[in-house]
């Protein structure tokens, strides 16, 4: 692999930290009494590097992208909803391209390797690598200049988006399967701990997706770091994500982490540079089997627990607005000392 | 009591929650995949009694008062900082005045019984029945006049304010005693069980807290019904906030409930009238020991769980995105059908 990590510099600032925590403890409100959103103010200042954080031009990147892996029945959805969805997401009417208009998230959509000809269109940028990956159960699904290519689009993409923070989003039927290979080879876990529904199989699908990937883990022994596996099992638009997700940490963006296919992408991310994880803040536990275990791995605590499993990046904008608020907390609340509020007596 | 519930009709419609469900199954969705964002829209739709719900110009309602019972060190914080946090939210420096300038929600505080002479000025409202409750370790905190009164005064209130969504906030040193003592008392619970830290007691002090309400309740045997206990153990921000919970049921306004003093005053409304559950959203978990007693007692679960417990409304106004998202997926998605994705082929 030819693909240079971009820089990303340890945030640790013992004197940043204390001072935002001083400022916190300050504010008129009893100690600790805006309990997680607190810890994300103080880790949101830590990013931005500032006692003041404001967020600018919030970004959502859905990378798209089709897997070759969907021909082995791996999902309840045909590949045409790949980019059927794309579509959706351009048109407006997709839950993402809602909640991004809600609140004033700026969406692009990447066609990384949709099996699709998109016509050209404002917010659709093309860095389709392929129409698809190939099938996993055959051959690795990205070639080596394959895998490095969609990482250094995700590089790209990022360096030419304005703002300070990135959400992640994702569409690509059959995209569960890769995560949950993702999953399992890097962290080594067993493959059935890994695999859930994704977009509905009913048990007993579940049971033969399971057996499809496990069958893929076999077929690829040797692919056992993290780009490696990433080549090895898709796909482009996880690539592009995780590329997308260094080049953001690097520049000291806060990264917005959505469900399970988001969260893999920062998995192999993560492993390639750890640093990234503090630039992360996670959004959502997914109902998708398999995501606990990747927050655990990524020593996660999401900032929502509603049984989401739609991807797109519809978590990470819907938690979107706490981190508004937990910057707008440290901005504009007043302390005892300005609010003229007397302190805790007992 | 010479009190009068206002009628509130209960809101069951089969026809209209059918056709709720039907349409949040045919949106661009794997089926379910938005989790209890979709059973919080099926339940805005049917509280606005529409399948196009839209939440307009959001009222939250911050009720304060003093209560007798701080004299006897149940509190960390003095009495004083009531009045001073009222100044707090009236000049934009408190968390409650900050969240809802973040998602545009009109903050309105009444002065329900604060032991302090306000001046005048835009969106306070004077509805001080006296200087704070009498001490219910003596006494019942208010007479059933008084209590009659504070009720009557939050439907005045509410029929007051604009728009289709109430949330709840309060204010009061001492508060989370006296809903502590309400939720004991409604629930035949034990108070140790109900009785927490509230603004930051050790240990040793919620002993003694504990203790104190005890008492409280032993002084009390008789108030045993829901306005008897009311007015035994206060306060008259919880009163108020009761009758303007009652209004807002009687006129399908969406009820949006803050912590552990709001859901008291809700335990309160719900034992009067069941139906106003119908209209209520719980916005969070608190950490305050108590509260997930209380939301038991009402069968709520709650959309976030942050360890929040400053009350105010804080956790109303940080929830309130949640529900114009529901709304929005209901009113702005696209179905399959209207944009050409294929459906579920498993």
């Amino acid at each position: 692999m030819n693909f240079q990590i971009p820089p990303i510099p340890d945030l640790h600032d013992a004197t940043l930290a204390q001072r935002l925590q001083h400022k916190l403890d300050h504010k008129t409100k009893p100690l600790g009494s805006l309990g997680r959103l607190e810890e994300l103010a103080l880790k949101l200042g830590l990013i931005l590097g500032s006692e003041t954080p404001e967020l600018r031009a919030p970004q959502m990147l859905v990378c798209a992208g089709d897997h070759g892996l969907a021909a082995r029945g791996v999902s309840a959805f045909p590949s045409d909803v790949t980019w059927q969805m794309v579509e959706n997401f351009l048109a407006g009417g997709a839950c993402v391209s809602v909640l991004a208009r809600q609140h004033g998230i700026a969406l692009t959509v990447a066609d990384c390797g949709v099996r699709h000809d998109f016509a050209p269109r404002p917010g659709l940028l093309d860095c389709k690598i392929a129409p698809g990956t190939a099938d996993a159960l055959s051959g690795p699904a990205m070639t080596a200049a394959q895998c490095d290519q969609a990482l250094a689009n995700g590089l790209r993409i990022v360096q030419q988006l304005p703002g300070n923070a990135l959400l992640l989003g994702e569409m690509g039927i059959a995209n569960t399967s890769a995560a949950s290979l993702l999953l399992a080879r890097l962290a080594s876990l067993d493959i059935a701990d890994c695999t859930g529904a994704g977009t509905g199989l009913d048990a007993e699908a579940v049971v033969r997706k399971t057996e499809v990937l496990r069958e893929v883990l076999l077929k690829h022994p040797a692919a056992r770091i993290p780009l490696e596996a990433l080549a090895a099992f898709g796909g482009f638009e996880i690539a592009t994500l995780a590329g997308a997700v260094l080049q953001a940490a690097s520049e000291r963006r806060v990264i917005v982490v959505d469900g399970f296919i988001a969260s893999a992408a920062v998995l192999v991310a993560a492993r390639l540079a750890p640093a990234v994880l503090q630039r992360c803040v996670f959004a959502h536990r997914s109902g998708e089997r398999g995501h606990a275990l990747l927050l655990a791995q990524l020593q996660a605590r999401p900032l929502l627990d509603l049984g989401l499993r739609l991807g797109e990046g519809s978590g990470a904008a819907l938690a979107w607005p706490l981190l508004v608020s937990a910057c707008a907390v440290l901005r504009e609340m007043a302390s005892f000392e300005s609010a003229g509020v007397s302190e805790k007596s007992a």
